[in-house]
């Protein structure tokens, strides 16, 4: 069933990424494009909150005709395991296999959201939940923010980035910037932005302070799709640098892996680098003083971007939070909705 | 975008509630009048908890074929930030206006909650959540309760007094009444229901023991639309005076806005005023002794009410609490269902 | 109203059992049965939390057309009185009366789930809560799991049983029994699974520690309709014994009833009793080595049951999770569809 889910957008092919996209543009442009999954049931299951997604995949499968079970157990006090063969006698109640046995028996497709718990990068990595919920579960599975990848949240910004910068973004400059913040945050969304950026074709710069490189097979991932796409794949340390002449400049911050689960050393990796901020200035510098700002909200004003650019024509961020409602129809009409 | 919202009842012209109260009573009275909401999306946030508005909102929308989203962020910990232009380097982790922005792109209208949570009630009465989101979301704005305002309740007040008291309501007395309770409520309700009261053309007579005015400037609003409708508006400190020959009876506690965020000066203030509780004595010398019981519920029995009049033929608290559903759909229908 | 809601499988006659029963069998082999609850709306009222409960009903009624609305009391900071005639000068807000009377307004049914929280088994085999609201709401109640009952699941276990061993299951052996755990879980679905399987004319063998007997009154049940159905009732304390040549192993634990609310007498009668688990050699020596092994779920692997039996074919767990979908779907259209 793992081919059928939807777990990272570089797990389906680049024809199949770019016809979301053309479905989900068509379905925002459209409106009287009739719904098509009525009677389809989803479950959404957030072991870790959420606004956006929660609120868009429910919408999204109105808008179609269907309905979306909202499960948090984290608000609650369903605490499951995912180790196999172990004697389940201790505060762990249900485990993953029947769990995912029994939702994929009620729904048509299952939503999983789980951030990283583990105490160890090493097994974070893993993706233990959302993969194991993939296999157990014998419907798609779709991946709604593990520790490696937020593929929704991918689709959106790929679709943003076409609806900004057009269709052709071949030679197009993207540059993902690491950003200053008082925590230390996951790495799936940087690591799918710039994966989806490649797999569109631009090229991608990667800027963050020292300490703070992307998973390693992650940027071997990016690299190799922009080989394929015919981009170019830079990382760099200096953020004045990387947006220069950008046509497009994705902020995020995230927590150091080598540093991941300690918390002092975090803390003092990112002393003195509260100059990481997009500003105006550097909005400036970017192609014709025109590029685009990004964000995948929520932001902190004054921390990670200023107030000027985030009020100005340069942001793209409340677009990319709309189109995550499209993508997502796109992608429940193609999970759900037999033959296209 | 402030005026397709519904934020008070008297932002509206009172020809508007009039009309509202009309459809409200013709889908109670038919449940075959059809639907005219397909397709159409409603998010309703609670920073604070609800049972009532939010099942009859989710009820509402979904007999209409609509859906609501609802969130509850004040369960999780989604804190948010509402001042303009600060660092936000601290404990919250969205600004408002982004909130209101990207919610505004996925549903066609928000419901907004949120009681009072600032030190001072000059702080409070700005109602800026609210009105925040009314600002940014583009998109109607229904206030569930704010600090001020709880409208849909005195919406479902009027058109309970219209059921009881016939339609012509010009010369009746409505009496609003402080009860005592252990603890310190907000005047929404009360606030709300005075205005209403004064809209459909009552006498309003305000109880309450000295100290526990209700706002100045809310006061004031009730006494120029009593004057607009030909009513007349008094403040006593009398209960007993005050029920003798009312056709309503209002009964609610809220707390003193002089001890604002103040408890032992709100505790010492209320301290021998448990005669502030409406029993069947009190009940029997309203208007023929048949005036009507009003809650807007919850209610503690045996401290703001009596059990006998709760469960008597006086008690209009329920039919008070079904209307809340009636008057919604007719306000969704107004605001989302294009022209009447 | 009592007559019309759905409080224990017993309340109903063995005929309206069957004719559910078969309902939802059809329900299940033929998705195009055309939706008959359209514009119709259930309110799910869990004051302890659920995971298959409420994905369960939320889907069974989306799927015919309506709306479920889900409030997690529990979750907040909702304490209801259940009390007549007490001054509700305390911590509790509302009175369950009123929650009763309000949520029977707004929706065609109501689910109740109240686990016992009472402090002796004299007070919570009343099962307060649950009765309270079918006898305050003017619609259907549903019990979705109280101190005495969890009647959904009992005919989930009746549909499974039917599916596995045939229609007709005169003379062939249900054993109940009851396995180890390290918390006092509730006698609800033990209660409610002997009584069905009793309905369905099964032979009943109930296997326990001596200091684990049921509720006698619902032990009287039991064996008053076996002997109305044809079928024999044993309790035996020797798990062996009882589960030789059974055509059903159903396991599930249970807390002392004698010991109620006493976690240290508790802890001290399941000492020594960690071998009460189903595994592999119990289920060789059921019928032909073929029983069916049942759990309502949610199972502890390695406690209640070994990884291998629930992996293996022998498990009908995961089935009868699915058929709470199915017998749900058949009991809202029973309730709220008008005429069959």
């Amino acid at each position: 069933m793992l081919s059928r889910s939807f777990l990272a957008t570089e797990d389906w092919t680049d024809e199949a990424i770019v016809a979301l996209l053309d479905e989900a543009a068509a379905l925002k442009a459209d409106p009287r494009i009739p719904p098509k999954l009525h009677g389809k049931t989803l479950a959404l299951i957030f072991f870790d909150p959420s606004l956006r997604t929660r609120t868009s995949f429910e919408v999204a499968i109105a808008k179609e005709g269907g309905h979306a079970v909202v499960l948090e157990p984290g608000k609650g006090s369903w605490a499951i395991e995912t180790r196999r063969g172990v004697v389940m006698d201790g505060d762990k109640v249900e485990h993953m296999i029947e769990a995912a046995r029994v939702l994929g028996r009620y729904v048509d497709a299952l939503g999983v959201r789980s951030f990283p718990k583990e105490s160890s990068w090493v097994e974070a990595r893993r993706d233990a939940v959302v993969r194991g919920f993939a296999e157990h579960a014998g419907v798609p599975v779709i991946n709604l923010e593990s520790a490696r990848r937020h593929p929704c949240q991918g689709l959106a910004d790929a679709m943003t980035l076409r609806e900004r910068l057009g269709r052709d973004l071949a030679r197009k400059r993207f540059v993902l910037t690491w950003a200053w913040h008082p925590k230390a945050l996951p790495v799936a969304v940087p690591s799918s932005a710039a994966i989806v950026a490649a797999t569109v074709g631009m090229d991608v710069t990667i800027a963050h302070p020292p300490g703070f490189e992307l998973d390693a097979d992650d940027l071997v991932m990016v690299k190799t799709i922009a080989a394929r796409r015919g981009g170019r794949v830079e990382v760099v340390h200096d953020l004045d640098a990387a947006v220069e002449g950008a046509h497009a400049v994705y902020a995020k911050s995230w927590g150091s892996l080598g540093a991941f689960g300690d918390a002092p050393r975090e803390a003092e990796l990112r002393q003195g680098l509260k100059y990481w901020i997009v500003d105006e200035d550097r909005m400036r510098s970017t192609d014709g003083g025109g590029g685009i700002f990004m964000h995948c909200l929520p932001v902190r004003r004054g921390v990670e971007v200023t107030d000027g650019v985030l009020d100005g024509a340069w942001s793209a961020a409340v677009d990319e939070a709309e189109n995550r409602l499209h993508v997502q129809r796109a992608l429940l009409r193609r999970l759900l909705g037999g033959s296209a």
